[in-house]
């Protein structure tokens, strides 16, 4: 029964991820994204699962910079959890008392539609995001409704007036699933590899010359996110999703670019993508090519 | 006696940003990023000022999405605020008493050298931001003392036991001054222009395209932070600050190739940078260089 | 009647080039090609036909160093004309005599086939071109037969044993129509620019610089021939031809580029392609982005 | 006693190269740069000797189509000898006789200061080369006089009637010592690497992708010159000098890189630059970078 640590508490999205590792894990909910990390290291927990990425709201900086900032921890796979928005109230609000309406701009949007038609004259107060939205409703006085993802009726104990309200039915939040760092997951066809790195600040086009990195070896990037590196403005590091596994030529030839290119690199994992679409590389970046290259290298070098 | 809306409440350090405007400004407080933004397209006030980003924890969110969705506003200034790091607690605990301090990863790290020698045997709880380790202690029971920037005392009604505790005595927020779009302000020499910029999604190397834009031209980012567009995974835009000035023709054609490049821009201003450091192009992309290119085609095409 | 200078004698390839100028023409037929273009700087001929490339043998050094060195000229039109590779030798030699083939390698290799087939056992010596193989085995002892273009054999006074043996039957020779500088000719939709560019010699990268200049508003390059400055090794300047027309903004802005970035940048002309291709620039390059994204510029600065 | 066939006559500059490899070689003079190369090839000879580039003329087209054409030879050295002007006539002509001066347009462009002074109101005809006016000059009655490299005195019959009327007195030639494909020369830390490159003609941005491949690993070319592969118009291939040797990672990389992306390839050997200066890659592209990157990478593999 292996104990996986995930940032609760029960009843959120995470949990729903975290069940995704099997139905013999013994689920343990934790107060932060670090502590469920330090579960991993200290070795009470085998697995940590913690979200990474929201298609509304977008990176949580707390997973991108913990990861950063831990050493010892690997990702070994991630997780998909659809978003439904919902409209909750204090308990006993009805719909008619509705005057303002609390959440985040972009889930907002997604809503306006059923709102114009069922919440006529309503007032939108923007929020940081829709938990945050959700726990002011909850605590406070502001508004008469939120939109959150339905999992926050539980946590904050409000009411679901109206479900799935969004219209675009696709959001989703992503979770990872960290472990001690060790061997990666072994190549699928279908995998991803994640990485944090550090820009140079000696020079102007750091960026550019980073991502060159990987464009000159045809890897794809499904994801990047800047993140300040702390000490001074203007110096970033980027969390990055590659296409591909540490076994693949061209993931291996620009992670050595990136080693050599950057002050600090993070290697976090190779791991089955939860979408299963190929991962493979083409045209003149297939492993083929590579190993051919090589064998013809060799023989030049005699 | 122009009307300054800012995130308040009164005592942060959005208010001492406000206060740089002049002093016959008259300051508004309001109770969020885009309510603040609506004070100036809704004519109630003239200016706003909210903060775009802290050196050790990074984008401002609330305000990058802000921009990116609300119509009518531009950047006219920059303003910069040092931010110094203090010890803080619930009033009547001694230092003796503090076992757990929660803050920030990075304010923790900027802290650690003066924790060892002074509260030795300590543990610390990581937070998603130091704001939000002061709103915790005060309405909870976590943790025992808390790392934050000292206008959180005043706000959240903790008592400083320690000032100024970081490393880094560098450490600032910078906060930018909002108005009606119109006329950017005139070049001065030591400007930065604003953008943002959504990603074309019928290709993978969309970002190394943009970057290229202004690379292309000789024009330097001062900073660059990615926000999801909120419809699907995998979809960005960059918030941008560019080296230069609207009337700089390096920053007119690489605007003008975003323009042709991306699905969506929004020009947010041209202004005075905070630290006056020149904005001139160098080499083969000054203005001279730009005119006489195009003199010399005006010839050719007689 | 206009007057055109043409690279003679009468009876070359450059000559059915210069008909193709029209009927009322009157032919002029000069030494060299310097002294074609001298004919039209100084006024004694409106045109001059010259060859500037060949499909097997390549670049013509001489006018391309010509265009580099004489002011006042540009390029109007080109004119395409096929290539037959023939079996010559000197008057009287019999196929069966034939023991030494005298050419160019790439035409040799060419006429390999119907040469194995036809004249068994027979050796191949390289010729610096097949003109040059022409006049060796006209005025010397040197190999028994040339393979050289059909016009060789009236100049040169040989005898055609057998017509077309080139495996290749799209070989061709382009050539250029010259006038003095002027207003370039109007824009058909299918045209070339032509530019030659020399390298700043103050960094490394400079060829990819330049070739940035092009790529960077999505401009095709139909030939690129790379000859030195003359000054001293590792100096170059390009010949270049770009598909597109001056009056198409990706050509003018990428002409801006080349302006600012090289030392020295001659404008050649805009002219019909002669195979009659669509050079209209796509996707984002397009006149109307350009243009548009001009307006908004413009409404931009106010 | 190795055996040195070169492009002769004797007399030429190619022989005082020749001569560069020792003093116990005996040298053959050939007629042809492929009879040179044959003779390698064959057995005949131990090394070749023949001409690459001029640094007033360009590259020696027949020398780069016959490293492309021919295989199993390999460049082990290279050579430079400096190239001298002189004004040359048909014996029996004075100064005062001369009216045409016959030379290439740089050399003339070389020479005009001293001609001016020397020979006031002569005319200049130019040629496609030196050695073709030196020709021209004892075989027809075309010009009075010439401007040609010492050595075309003796091979043509000419009188030289003023030595070393150059303004640079640094133009040269540049020389390749050929032999049997075989393992490269020994490292010195002052080393070029030469390598024939066809683009792929699937794509309009195959020269800026090829140049990338050495720009991704901080290799500089100190030589670039195109050919056309023959078959058609907008086929190239490229013969390049880069600076470094094929045991230098960064080449060895670049070197892979080009097999990946090139329908051909052809590796031309490493060997010791004429000029002694340094070709050790800098920054992070040395292979004490290139090593501590392979390492990392094999640890993550395991």
């Amino acid at each position: 029964m292996p104990k996986v640590a995930y940032l609760g508490p029960a009843g959120t999205f995470t949990e729903l991820a975290a069940r995704q590792l099997g139905k013999d894990a013994e689920l343990i909910p934790v107060a932060s994204v670090t502590e469920a990390m330090d579960q991993v290291v200290s070795g009470k927990a085998e697995r940590a699962v913690v979200p990474i990425e929201n298609s509304i709201e977008g990176g949580v900086s707390a997973t991108s910079d913990a990861l950063a900032q831990m050493a010892g921890v690997q990702i070994y796979g991630e997780y998909l959890v659809p978003v439904k928005f919902d409209l909750m109230v204090r308990p006993g609000t009805k719909l008619s008392d509705i005057k303002e309406v609390l959440t985040h701009p972009v889930a907002y949007a997604q809503s306006r539609k059923w709102l114009q038609a069922n919440v006529p004259g309503h007032t939108h107060i923007p929020a940081a995001s829709t938990a945050s939205a959700a726990n002011s409703l909850a605590t406070g006085k502001l508004a008469d409704a939120v939109i959150a993802a339905t999992g926050a009726s539980k946590i904050y104990n409000l009411e679901i007036l109206a479900s799935d309200i969004g219209e675009n039915k696709e959001a989703q939040t992503r979770f990872i699933e960290i472990g001690k760092a060790g061997k990666p997951q072994p190549k699928t066809g279908s995998d991803k590899t994640s990485v944090i790195v550090e820009l140079p600040d000696d020079r102007p086009g750091g960026l550019l010359e980073m991502l060159e990195q990987f464009a000159a070896r045809g890897v794809n990037l499904s994801r990047i996110e800047s993140r300040p590196v702390g000490d001074r403005f203007g110096r970033y590091r980027f969390n990055i999703d590659a296409e591909g596994h540490l076994e693949d030529e061209a993931i291996a030839e620009a992670l050595m670019g990136l080693h050599r290119f950057s002050p600090k690199v993070i290697f976090l994992g190779s791991y089955a993508k939860a979408d299963k679409s190929s991962s493979e590389h083409q045209g003149n970046n297939t492993n083929t090519s590579y190993h051919a290259a090589k064998k013809w290298l060799d023989e030049l070098r005699g």
